[in-house]
């Protein structure tokens, strides 16, 4: 079943290992890691092996193996989405404690949404994000604000594929997905009522960068009920807040 | 200046590569990034370009590199600090809402505190910590409790070193610390006043895991002054809120 890794690099390889992992395989054994990597055991092994030694990986009790705290710590302390996080961060917390539910923080990656921060709320309406989660563009609040504001080809990629419909009122057709995108630009939000879950809506804004450029998406997910607009305000102002963060001085940082 | 590649493998380098960005140098010209990570500049350009073709690095306009947002991803999404922050954030959050300053979440990685949470008010206290930081144990109130209740072999290797002191206050000998962690024991939290910064008091209290280890400390960082210690109560409660949770039945995702 392994794939010949001849010509293959070592990086290759171990981008697939980490791939291996994910929110419901958080610990692997060599081999279902070997299984799931589609690398002869003896390859994983030996990459395994040298990939703990740096602490990217680390190895439990019973041997098994799981992704390393300095990993982490590497894609962090530089990431570019640090800055952003740490200045989203209040507004979220003020927004979360106003809205309750779930208050989540987005961005793109490739050609999805890419949720890099999320408060919720134990008895929060049911919410398919989740931190270091994907979904597509399509069916979320946020993708229909990052289409809205993003590159065209990055539109005509998303519509390239085929549109999946998670509900009824899913956005599954082109023309339905350009007259979405059309309203967010109109009106400066998106709100898109079960489209994800028939329980749920999600509202989204645009968080903008010091040049007007849209970075990111600040989302609420509330009770699908008519009541769901009144949250646009709130997300309003503290997209706008993050922008002035973005824009300010940095905290100290002495080290 | 750079030194020989010979025998050192690719993933070695690759390290490298990331531990040369760091907070103050979140983007890097290739060149920079060679010296930092003694590199010549060939192997750095082609390591880069292929760590650029995975996503893990991210070129920008004016071809200057950063880490990636998909690196990010892949160290988070399976992270074995993922569930623990997502554990903690509410009660963090509400922490915040009741003290103040800042808020944070450590865990012990290697023999140093790496702070994987932090909130943090604009009018707070100084605070070194960061999120994806790192201090030494000696120093911070975080690092008390996680060497009382750690392994014997870590306070040895933490011992073997030289303790430096931040501030006059700061445990300069192994008998102020073996005091210190006593201390901690007897009484469930440390508080240690002036020891990182003359202003601030840090207290942290341990969070333990369903099998009553302790996996994380949730500390708080508040003026020197003698109010701090009524802080106490809150940070415990908050730190058995987040055990709770740590046991209880995961959120629903569906993904």
């Amino acid at each position: 079943m392994a794939r010949s890794s001849a010509g293959e690099s070592v990086l290759t390889r171990a981008v697939r290992i980490f791939e291996a992992f994910g929110p419901d395989a958080t610990t692997l054994q060599v081999t279902e890691l070997a299984r799931r990597a589609d690398l002869h055991v003896a390859t994983a092994s030996r990459l395994v092996a040298e990939l703990v030694s740096h602490g990217l990986l680390e190895r439990g009790p019973e041997r098994e193996v799981r992704i390393g705290v300095r990993m982490w710590e590497l894609a962090s302390r530089a990431s570019p989405t640090l800055s952003l996080r740490e200045a989203a961060m209040p507004f979220l917390e003020d927004l979360h404690a106003v809205v309750g539910h779930s208050v989540q923080l987005g961005v793109l990656d490739g050609d999805e949404v890419l949720f890099v921060e999320r408060l919720t709320a134990r008895d929060a309406v049911v919410n398919y994000s989740r931190i270091a989660g994907r979904l597509p563009p399509h069916i979320t609040s946020s993708g229909h604000v990052l289409l809205a504001y993003g590159a065209p080809d990055l539109l005509e990629r998303v519509l390239a594929r085929p549109l999946e419909r998670y509900t009824p009122h899913t956005v599954g057709t082109p023309e339905e997905l350009r007259a979405s995108l059309a309203q967010v630009r109109r009106q400066g939000f998106a709100l898109l009522a079960g489209h994800v879950h028939e329980d749920a809506t999600g509202i989204a804004v645009p968080v903008r960068n010091g040049l007007g450029e849209v970075v990111a998406t600040m989302s609420v997910v509330v009770p699908n009920d008519d009541r769901a607009t009144a949250q646009v305000p709130a997300l309003m102002a503290a997209a706008r807040g993050v922008t002035r963060a973005l824009c300010g001085p940095r905290a100290d940082r002495p080290h």
